[in-house]
């Protein structure tokens, strides 16, 4: 009951909305929050497309807490491109009153996906002890089929379907308390092409030895979030996205995802690192960073530098002159003029304990 | 990998911490939420304690999209002590490859209220067009016995198991889309007993017409989530606590609970209103507020007001100096001496369009 | 005293960084906030740059609370590219301890603004009762020669010195009480050429009115906070920028800003709102706005919309279908093809009580 | 222009406020935050109050860069009790165009301290080289005296007018780069009663070993922040308070501080950290935690602790079960019958590397 009308008052015509406080029903939109759709702020590099990606997070049907439907919503409200849904194959759906099948999540989702113009990938999560462990499969096009006794099985029917294979959390505690260790069952899969990529971070936790694999034996550089319950609660999104896959894309497209990972063009980020290889995260630091020279003054050059993406940069120089690039911000800074022009970027990570090293370029 | 060792420096002993970077796995709890129970502040009033209640919500195994279980998370977290869950009752649970039955919401969920002191109320929502509309029965022994054709039976079957009846969202636009009218239907419920209360809120909007129906009819006043997604992430909770229903109980147990709301000891809190019997109001206001002079001044006196709540209070006089005691903070006023000392608490409501009117008494 | 070594331990080699907690100094950055300097994301249109305003702030030189070198920095943290001090000229400093003159918080500030690359206006702001109220005279030589009893001596001064001139505030209540009069002097002081814009919005008002004045005397749209405390503790930063005027200027210095001005080249921002010529807030919205076809239905076209921009854009259309597309964002909408492809957007106005209508294009 | 008044509109009778958007003025609240006095959480022990005081920060007549009102306004805002500006006595106040001596500050402030209910502290810095390095004088009647040649005869002068001396951030790296060490000078001013207190804690760094000073001296523990900006800018008042010493005080006034501060009764509070003498800080925990037996297991006993302060309490076990008691809330623990009753409180120090242990109590 809202409505329009013109008063003249004091010989000043007044337009005026009348908000009535009505007894049949008042509304409330401030204890609500807003839910819409973010845009995340990374650049295009290279000539491709950057998708921001999830591959890894679970449902009801596994031990998930959420309808699938409910993985898009979220995916979409964060402002990611591609989502896969990876419920522990082996046993599920298993839990009581929930029946369906490893597609089911899957077949529920992909209707919301394409409301939400999210790109679904039919995945799911072969999930053994160790070794092997934990090993997402994704594009298959029956999840139902890799459900095997044996996980040799499994992984030869993954491969059959032509699935893309991560190794999951190497690293975690729970299958490798003391060491984060490469077995040689690993070396096994690695030499059938079963392993195309390890998530060098998962959840909360990070391996800076799976980058050395990743760089050692060309395997793709991954981050998920492996949710179960709910990212917003999980995370804190006011000062990082989720951990995702960024993924170098011809196009937006489910066969450009493809494409482009089984050629390893794939960034790990998560809270504000970058892990992959010296060439992506080189070019992605060029398209970020824009270098203005400020002013020359006695000790050196004042640069104004600006930063074009969600991601900030943590700069070292050999003097004690560190510095950090904002996200989405700028900063001013005096370098003197016998600075060696080349940085290590401190939160950039081309190896477990190797960093991206940059030169500041004038544009 | 976290050792303590001394080490001598300079001369100087020092005991060091060593947060090894390894190899292997670090951890990363910078990125993630804290997810601990928080303590709701509202006073005890009356010689009762004042339980925080939501009663109106539902999981997958209705339209809802989360896991029963974590609706008792939810509540544990935001501080409540007692929910109960309401999937709608009639063809459900419907949804593809959701089995079960309308107690099974209920029975997967009483063991984690268990385990979180979370008081869990078994009850179902009786679904039905207008009039009679939607109806929450509690206390059940067995919500698949109400799953009826015709809604008298469901009614009658609720009455026999002693059920709390409380009709919901009576000005909802899709049942009622110009006005929150009453029924002769309702007149019939009502004199057969069999409406114990009204959700005088739901979800994001409120209806001060049943405000005037729970006064004249002696019902008692409720206000639910009515929650299908997230609680956070429908509701700004920075500044506000999710809507519910406070009960003035003799004791934490459910039959306390029920001797409560059987007694129409309760308050409803939405946003930062509360809307109740005059009685509770005031002992809410006066248990939260302590006024202390300050100093007397040649304009009138100064007071320093305290509120210890989480629900601020809008003090409105008849001079041109309203004022408001914010929530779990204090306020500085000078109230000139011909001031009457009784004040309308604008946003505490005991009838649909009268607020409560209190005195503020030096203590 | 943080160092790098490299331990071998169970046959794995671990790069470990120390953290030591030693004995003499533990720093705890996480108690602090981060104070960079962020980017307002607003398009450059018309082959213009938006440069980002506020020409209106008190320093202790007047009636603020702060020095004034602390204007430049929250302005550089918060964005802006321009500022003007306008303290009060008549009487002023006359705060005891505080000496100079009317110029001296420019003196101060300057040598900031040049090593924050803020443009920093030379001003002040001529405090008189109503009429003529309170103007703010930019681009001063000599603040202190408009320390003149007589207003109209006051004025004569300022455009002696080529000042740019606006009318501060024309609705405040404590002045104009009852209404936003334009008063017979304006209209002597708009003829002399001695108004040249209006604050449609002052600190946290705005006045419709004066809109419709800024259209028909062909007078630049301004909005400014007039601060005299802290903007980052007197304005929601996390859902707002502090009120801003926008100029669209061919580089970003103080000449081609006075050309600008002088031109009627500004947008006022506040809040949601956008204030300005309807040739300006259309060119606005169709920089920051993309629109791609998604699908065709049966009731219509789903349309995707991105706003590129720091400002939500609230559509109406004749059907009941409003929507908003959001900040930094995008939305998904189906529009029925009787829809006709104009809308009114109601945070955007070219007059008192008219909204932008825009065409939705297809890129 | 808001009015109420009563519409019959489709036989239905509204209330209805008239929210009026004229043309003349339209306020836009929603861009502002709230600036009310917030309470500080924290017990009342020992049968004393428990004061919140910052006794160390500046304004413009040192090197500050606010209005010395302006402290009064934010220390009251943040819910402090007491503060004390203590602007630099030497040299100042020497900047340019600032007039006035060294009691100018508290001079002003007192009004809005009075105004506010804020108790402020006449005092300053005696700032020199190291050694002897800072000292902050409180309880002075003439700053002024303070500021001669020689350093000995400012704490003379201090000492003759009965002030209470701390010693300022003793680790500072720009007067202690390597290390925090202790002076014979510190000797020599100690043993004639001119050191009372130590800041263990300044702005944004702690000193381990200054809290064994604290013990093996018997001098007071201060936490303060030294505040020259804005203290909601420097510090994440959204996680944790300013820093800030806590003095238990027979009650609220000038007196009873200097009482309670020349009797030692202080605790340093900083970020999540406390640090004071083992028999206050067990006197806070006891006050502030509360331990309810939930339920016995068979793998040990369940128990429900609550935490009504605003300090956290992370519990540590020589088992591996650590867990954290959350500020204003509430956690859930399941002990192990053999688990020792005693913890150790990882952020409670009762010395430089030694933590408080309790016993967890049932009350």
């Amino acid at each position: 009951m809202k409505s329009k009308f013109i008063l003249s008052i004091f010989g000043i015509v007044c337009a005026i909305s009348v908000f009535a406080q009505d007894a049949n029903n008042i509304q409330m939109p401030e204890l609500l929050q807003n839910q819409s759709r973010k845009t995340i702020n990374i650049p295009d590099i290279l000539g491709y497309q950057t998708l921001k990606c999830d591959f890894h997070m679970h449902t009801i049907f596994s031990d998930g807490i959420v309808w699938p439907t409910f993985r898009v919503n979220e995916a979409w409200n964060e402002g990611l491109d591609v989502i896969a849904i990876t419920d522990h194959i082996e046993g599920n759906p298993s839990r009581k009153h929930v029946g369906g099948d490893n597609n089911s999540a899957f077949e529920i989702a992909k209707v919301r996906a394409r409301e939400k113009n999210i790109i679904l990938i039919h995945a799911g999560e072969i999930t053994r002890s160790m070794p092997p462990g934990h090993f997402n499969a994704l594009f298959l096009d029956d999840t139902n089929a890799l459900n095997k006794q044996d996980w040799h099985e499994a992984f030869d029917e993954a491969k059959k379907q032509g699935a893309y294979i991560i190794w999951n959390h190497p690293g975690w505690k729970a299958q490798q308390p003391d060491t984060t260790k490469w077995w040689d069952i690993h070396t096994e899969l690695y030499e059938k092409g079963m392993i195309h990529a390890i998530e060098v971070f998962n959840e909360k936790e990070w391996y800076p030895i799976a980058l050395d694999w990743c760089v050692n034996k060309d395997l793709a550089f991954f981050a998920t979030s492996d949710i179960h319950g709910i990212v917003s609660e999980m995370y804190d999104l006011k000062k990082y996205h989720r951990p995702m896959t960024l993924v170098l894309a011809k196009e937006r497209t489910e066969n450009a995802i493809r494409e482009a990972l089984f050629a390893n063009r794939t960034i790990a980020w998560y809270g504000n690192y970058l892990a992959g290889k010296e060439e992506y995260l080189k070019a992605f630091f060029e398209a970020a960073v824009e270098v203005q020279l400020y002013e020359k003054v006695k000790k050196g050059k004042i640069y104004i530098i600006k930063n074009n993406s969600d991601v900030p940069f943590e700069m070292q120089t050999l003097e004690d002159s560190d510095f950090t690039i904002p996200a989405n911000g700028e900063t001013i800074v005096t370098l003197p003029d016998k600075s060696k022009s080349s940085f290590s970027v401190k939160n950039l990570f081309i190896a477990g304990t190797e960093n991206l090293v940059v030169a500041l370029k004038l544009k």
